[in-house]
């Protein structure tokens, strides 16, 4: 099904245009130039980007159209989550192959629109085209989706990577590497076997919205990268190092220790909090865990650095293994 | 050169530490998980997308790295002036092939920051990415870029495509024509030919804001796909229809009249004022001219129609034949 870009446009409006909700932030949306949106005092906007790209996010042949939709949404809202904000609107541009512009498209927008309803974001505008074909292939093209969310949380209260102190406890939601897990059943066993975690991850929004009411957390990052990579992250903005104990950590059933070290796309929040602090055991129906602590940067010239404390006591260095572009390596990851 | 992502990252955000201005309304860019904002009060934002693909909107033999940096940018640029907004943060997204991620890369970035400095825009976030090797081909992969800008407005004043009434005289700022005519120049002789007007565009920032400032303009639209698309945008927001003058039209050196109406991405500004408006002979430096006037929609449920007058007073039917993706035909524009 061959469709012109206006008749594309108009097909997106249309869905914008059935969705609830809009105005508490929106002001105007799909149809203009730009979108206007207008804040409300006390408050702060949170904006955040994320790319979602053929055969390095998603493959065509893994991946229900319904469910590269729900994750192109929920990486950005998982961002969200990991400031504590609320999702107001989004913003989604797509490049898209000729040869997807019908029925694939539908189920994208399906599983995109589906994502948003359920965590109230107000499709605001995005830009479309059709996406190039490769160069030295007539047949070929790749779809490519940005997404850019706008969020809000009360003014200044927003949480950030920079705020953890040594000492800290460090906890983590739901659990780890069911994502990974679920990504080797695809590439080995094909879609059908496809797991919720990774196909469909829920972002922990209510549980960041609980965490700054509560003011409970020093610092957070969602983990999109894995937990190794986004621990030195936020390692590195609050100038500490982190233990992390093994035997605590909430491994996804069917999960390795490296998928839940490394893997990545769990969408999970990892958050530090006083020692002092009453962190609940559920926050907004989501188990809370802590995973170990943040100690004193040894020196302030080195970068940050990571322990794993085995079961037996010894301690071990924990090397950002997660996902990294332009690394030379094999093959990576989809 | 290859750049692990943290280094390519790191380059960018030592480039927007760089930046003058940093704090009008960005509290925190580059570095978390996402960026806040926080708007004045009495203002509202204005946001806008667009994507910059290979092979679609630029090509690499073609335009100078610099060239599609400041072009990307303009793009969204010119989506604000179209608004009349000021810009105040921008976010990038970009999708790279290993081969571009050296000196190409940082001439594209050279080319986006200088018109970041210029046009007083922040770059407060964006993601990266390694773009996919094309299927079927093991060495090629496309450059993308995806632009989210967000500009201010005073609240309730922001220019919209849909102010138009009948009766209202058309106007036109700078010269039509001089892009395509630029793209033109560019495919048949080689990239030492490249005109300014299409390989480094101004948008009307400064004509945009004075339009909101002196509340001259009743609607307003940027010219990126031609006047005859564009005009017909604002005719169907309006729900009016139009003349367009072709003795009056400012046709730039070295293009033709097909140019002029449907060349597109010439970035000028097209707006509507009521008759009785005083619109100066200039806009912040830049030449204003009436093009035309609004009419009636004779019957409500057709579509808008646009009419070109020539000089000896005949009319004819203008369809809108600017760039649209997805329509059946051969080999489109860059």
């Amino acid at each position: 099904v061959k469709k012109g870009e206006r008749e594309l446009i108009e097909g997106i409006r249309k869905r914008a245009a059935r969705q609830d909700g809009v105005g508490r932030l929106v002001r105007l949306g799909i149809g203009d130039d730009c979108a206007i949106l207008r804040s409300r005092r006390g408050e702060e906007l949170v904006v955040t980007t994320d790319l979602s790209l053929e055969n390095v996010h998603f493959r065509r042949d893994w991946h229900p159209a319904a469910s590269v939709g729900h994750r192109c949404l929920v990486r950005g809202l998982s961002d969200l989550a990991a400031m504590g904000a609320r999702p107001e609107a989004a913003f989604l541009s797509i490049a898209v192959p000729r040869e997807l512009a019908g029925r694939w498209l539908e189920g994208f927008l399906d599983g995109w629109m589906a994502a948003a309803k359920r965590y109230s974001v107000v499709l605001a505008g995005g830009d479309t085209a059709e996406a190039p074909r490769c160069p030295g292939s007539s047949r070929h093209s790749l779809f490519a989706a940005d997404i850019l969310l706008v969020g809000s949380a009360p003014a200044g209260k927003a949480l950030r990577r920079s705020g953890a102190s040594a000492n800290d406890i460090l906890y983590v939601t739901g659990e780890l590497g069911g994502a990974a897990a679920g990504l080797r059943a695809l590439s080995a066993r094909g879609r059908e076997y496809g797991r919720r975690e990774h196909l469909y991850p829920e972002p922990r929004l209510k549980a960041g919205v609980r965490l700054v009411a509560k003011h409970l957390a020093t610092a957070a990052i969602d983990l999109s990268d894995g937990l190794s990579t986004d621990l030195t992250h936020l390692c590195e903005a609050s100038g500490v190092n982190a233990i992390v104990n093994r035997a605590a950590l909430p491994i996804a059933r069917g999960a390795t220790l490296d998928d839940a070290l490394n893997g990545g796309e769990d969408y999970e929040l990892l958050f530090t909090a006083r020692p002092g602090t009453k962190v609940p055991a559920r926050l907004a129906g989501v188990p809370v865990r802590a995973i170990g602590r943040m100690i004193p940067r040894r020196r302030a010239r080195h970068g940050a650095q990571i322990e794993l404390r085995g079961e037996d006591g010894r301690r071990a260095p924990l090397l950002p293994g997660g996902w990294e572009h332009f690394r030379p390596r094999g093959e990576g990851k989809s």
